[in-house]
């Protein structure tokens, strides 16, 4: 179906539908967005609902869908291709009467080419993001750090300079650091944290995620503690500390608040090392680079490691509000709006 | 109540009840052994009915029941006094008429007494083991490789010689390497694995363990793949190789068997690796020690790098045979068996 066929004043709505959360930015001249957890493996079966829901919550009437999705990676899925079925799928089941257009690396496609091709459509959020604040920023680096993730992404003219486009390309150019402001167990933060005037080594339990230590900092909100805690136990700086305590094989009874701030301090100085290493890493092959765009819910990390590496900051949230929290969502809908051409 | 009131000839059955698995030994002329994996957040009704089952088969009459634990650091407790509380009382309604001792850092305590005192019977498994070893092999390291931790314990004059004794300290000394040889999460294993030429960082999701890589390469037999796979699929050297490909955000169709492999390869070579500079340290501290002792699940992997750091190595399993592979409950059965005086 050729981009022409969408009819004219319909509203586009986008979707970035990942592992761990449902994204949804419907354009019309502001973006509205929802954002709904669905952990893959668990809840499955609720994505078509879901997705239905937070429709309605964007405005019920008929729309044209762009989406954009890193869900195929969800160990629900034997391979990626099984993934991108089943996302395409639970469009189609949940928006039967509607138009779908699916995000690539080469434009958007119709739900038939992109099942064909998973990783021409799979893990291409980044991709459309950085298109998307390259229209505004031309020359710039994109840091976006979600709950679970980190793009750091050159733009140069307006285009993605990327070295890489599957994951594990990513990964080993250092465009996607696979740390992010909620998810991360802390263990995969830092080897060890201060205890006691020594260093201590962190269990790989998961016994804390990396959001207990902002929670525990006031630097996250309880209502962007979207998953559930490690323990099951509230989000609340008390509780936060006892999953710190746990970390390090203690408890409440053997450390006190000092302590446990101190092991949340170096968790968050950590994290922020290591988002400041992969920007400066962008830097030695863009030098050219002066601005960077930083997005997402772990924004106020971003900001903060591209500060010291002395660049000067925009938040993306500035520009388009609460948008920014689901660049990818709103980034989809924005650019299938400026490919369509008016029948 | 003191030792001598336990009734002569009664049998005694350790127990060693950890957050992932409850291991008991009875000992008359020879160990007999069980093991049932048992998550203690999930799974935690079931104690009792576990302890019961298991004491059946290991012979289902009266006996003197010794204990020692690590399960009180479980995320299932806000506090370790919490834990020791929980196994003692399961260890009351399992066994209601029979004799419970429970294995502390200053010899057995009976219930009441343990329950007031968490850090001095939590966590203490390793210590028992270390004085059991020590009883036939004097002066040696012991390096025991469980499902999940690591224990490289300096035995001297037949006593554990250790610098710490709650779990942070024995982090902070390197006696407890949390490193196991099955539940530990391959990205807390290494930060990166060879792809293609390059290093290619892990995603921190826990999408394969540590036992998948012992799996795909025939070192851990599928029946001692105890807990639950990451994806809920099959045991099996195909399935392993899926998840190992999802670690670094692949897929069976991007990455063929050799690349598999690869990751598998230098994921045990990081390990043993980690597990040798442990070994490294002790003999810092002790350069006179000469004999290593391992044992556990993963005493392929001890032996390996004991041998690497010049230790002549002996294997627990040749002497009390499948009872090394749940040490420390065999330990307090055999501990509180040498300890009784006769009525």
């Amino acid at each position: 179906m050729p981009p022409h066929t969408i009819p004219e004043g319909v509203p586009i709505v986008g979707w970035d539908i990942g592992g761990a959360n449902t994204k949804g930015a419907r354009i019309e001249t502001v973006f509205r967005t929802v954002s709904a957890p669905l952990e893959m493996p668990r809840e499955f079966p609720s994505l078509v609902p879901t997705l239905r829901r937070l429709a309605r919550e964007l405005g019920g009437d008929p729309a044209v869908h762009a989406v954009t999705m890193t869900a195929e990676l969800s160990q629900a899925f034997r391979t990626k291709r099984e993934g991108v079925g089943f996302v395409l799928d639970a469009m189609a089941e949940a928006f039967p009467s509607q138009t779908v257009r699916v995000y690539g690396f080469g434009g958007f496609r119709d739900p038939a080419e992109a099942r064909a091709m998973p990783l021409e459509v799979g893990a291409a959020n980044w991709h459309a993001a950085a298109r998307f604040v390259g229209r505004h920023t031309r020359d710039c680096i994109l840091v976006d750090i979600g709950t679970t993730t980190t793009d750091i992404i050159p733009i140069v003219s307006g285009e993605p300079a990327t070295a890489g486009r599957t994951d594990p390309e990513r990964l080993m150019s250092g465009e996607l650091v696979y740390t992010g402001a909620l998810r991360t167990p802390v263990e995969c933060v830092a080897a060890a944290v201060p205890l006691g005037g020594k260093l201590c080594p962190l269990a790989p339990e998961s016994f804390a995620l990396i959001g207990d230590a902002y929670l525990r900092l006031g630097l996250l909100d309880a209502r962007d503690y979207s998953v559930a805690t490690p323990d099951g136990r509230p989000r609340t700086r008390e509780y936060a500390g006892e999953r710190l305590a746990r970390a390090v094989c203690a408890d409440r009874e053997m450390l006190d608040d000092e302590a446990v701030d101190a092991i949340a301090r170096a968790l968050a100085e950590a994290q922020a090392a290591r988002v400041a290493a992969g920007i400066e890493l962008m830097r030695i092959r863009h030098p050219a680079l002066t601005v960077a765009v930083v997005t997402g819910l772990g924004d106020f990390i971003a900001a903060n490691a591209a500060q010291r590496s002395g660049f000067e900051v925009v938040r993306l949230a500035e520009r388009i509000g609460e948008a920014a929290r689901t660049a990818p969502a709103a980034a989809v809908a924005w650019l299938l709006a400026n490919t369509l051409t008016p029948v």
